[in-house]
């Protein structure tokens, strides 16, 4: 079972050198380790070799081969730069040898400066929203992609307008985290990798959650993550992902989101390019 | 004096090694080099070791340190992975031995999927548009940033609705460039950090081209650089930038524009974070 007391076990990494860590695969039966687990996971490594009272600010990870969930994920953190007000780690993530994630990461500390915001969009009140499953039992409920995910709760929240892939999303940990920021930008960093790439799907008549047409079965994979922290949240509080995907072309999909808090605040911004691959059903 | 056939000189790296590339600096006599132009050399050092017909489909940058313009640029390519469909590459651009700009980039072919895209917005004619200098006449005209960028025409669209930081651009090469669409997909990296960043400071009573109040002087410096390209248009005909900054924060700002070749297809996403930095006026 891949709940909340599984993430933060998986998300607490073994230091086997200086700049090496270890880590094991969450309980998720998938075909391969889900990736948002590993970059969260690759955000942690890099982290644990930054000082007090750095936090992370941005990451980039390029998704290099599927993370096999049988075999432990080793970490090897690289010191690109310490610099005075921004600090910068390389992470390769390798399985068997293999080369699975890159990541960069940025630390810092917050600073002064001029402040604007996207205003966060009308969406009602979490408690209100159906969950995953409940809005989509009209087409059958959840597929199996989704069974297990029940670290992170999701509940959708009405959308009335903008463009056919929007989706707003209510979503938290499932259960308290500990005060470490790390812990919340990484559970975070977790959750922007949940529904964003199935944002692609919407305007070709699939629903979230229930990721099947007539004759297919449609998977999403990343190719790459970016993450921005504006600031970090708690992430076992209700955070609100405005997603859609500007575009699909050419065999590639875009997505991205804005995460509010519960203030209103935009604490997060995240954009993904992945593959839609269909695979015809028996 | 930096044209369009310095630009090209510019990105015209010499092969050293291997995997090991050296360039110079644009005739842009700047405080720091233009970090567009760093971005955009270091792809090419990339795509040299990348077999026909694989062309470049993303790139994340991350800026360390001011790249100084009176030395000499080494690219040291590092072949990540070389995959079935996709083919990575990391870049470490190093002046006098130290880290200045870190890149990763993709590279792969066209593929069959779904399509879809956000419509290209309402921008008139590029031909019927002020450049950027006569859309600023009547607060001054440019300031020192912009003097000297001549290798890319910017023309400034009209902008009726969106938020405050929204601003529609028209650029291209100004000047023929060859066929080789490395040349077009560097141009286009180039372009994409010239305005990006200032559509930050345009809710705070700046103008594009006129990063100046009435007591300071503003400065952008980027942190990073993600740049999706979903189809490589010509650099040379007519784009249509998107731009805005959904959020500036503690001190940071992030900013992200859709590309639009002249048959409105949505050809590139970029999105970047940076510093805006305020120098009181003597």
């Amino acid at each position: 079972m891949h709940d909340v007391g599984d993430l933060l076990d998986v998300l607490d990494l073994r230091r086997i050198g200086a700049s090496v860590f270890e880590g094991r695969n969450g309980a998720l039966d998938l075909p391969r380790v889900f990736g948002g687990q590993l970059a969260a996971q690759a955000l942690v490594a890099a982290a644990r070799t930054v000082p007090a009272p750095l936090v992370p600010q941005s990451l980039h990870a390029t998704f290099l081969r599927p993370g096999r969930s049988g075999l432990a994920n080793r970490f090897e953190v690289t010191h690109v730069r310490d610099g005075r007000s921004r600090t910068t780690r390389a992470v390769d993530l390798l399985q068997d040898g293999k080369a699975v994630l890159r990541l960069t990461a940025a630390f810092g500390t917050p600073a002064a400066g001029v402040a604007h915001q996207t205003p966060a969009p009308e969406a009602g009140r979490p408690g209100d929203a159906p969950t995953l499953d409940e809005s989509i039992a009209d087409v059958g409920g959840l597929t199996g992609l989704w069974s297990g995910f029940s670290a992170v709760e999701i509940r959708v929240a009405p959308c009335a307008d903008g463009p056919p892939s929007r989706g707003l999303l209510w979503m938290r940990a499932a259960g308290p985290l500990p005060a470490d920021p790390l812990v919340h930008a990484a559970v975070l960093c977790y959750a922007t990798d949940l529904t964003l790439l199935s944002a692609a799907l919407v305007p070709h008549g699939l629903r979230l959650g229930r990721e099947r047409d007539h004759d297919h079965a449609w998977d999403t994979v990343s190719l790459d993550h970016a993450l921005w922290l504006h600031h970090i949240p708690r992430a076992d509080e209700w955070l609100l992902f405005d997603q859609h995907s500007p575009v699909a072309s050419h065999g590639r999909s875009l997505a991205t989101a804005h995460v509010y808090d519960r203030t209103g605040e935009l604490c997060a911004t995240v954009t993904q390019e992945g593959l839609l691959v269909a695979t015809p059903l028996a």
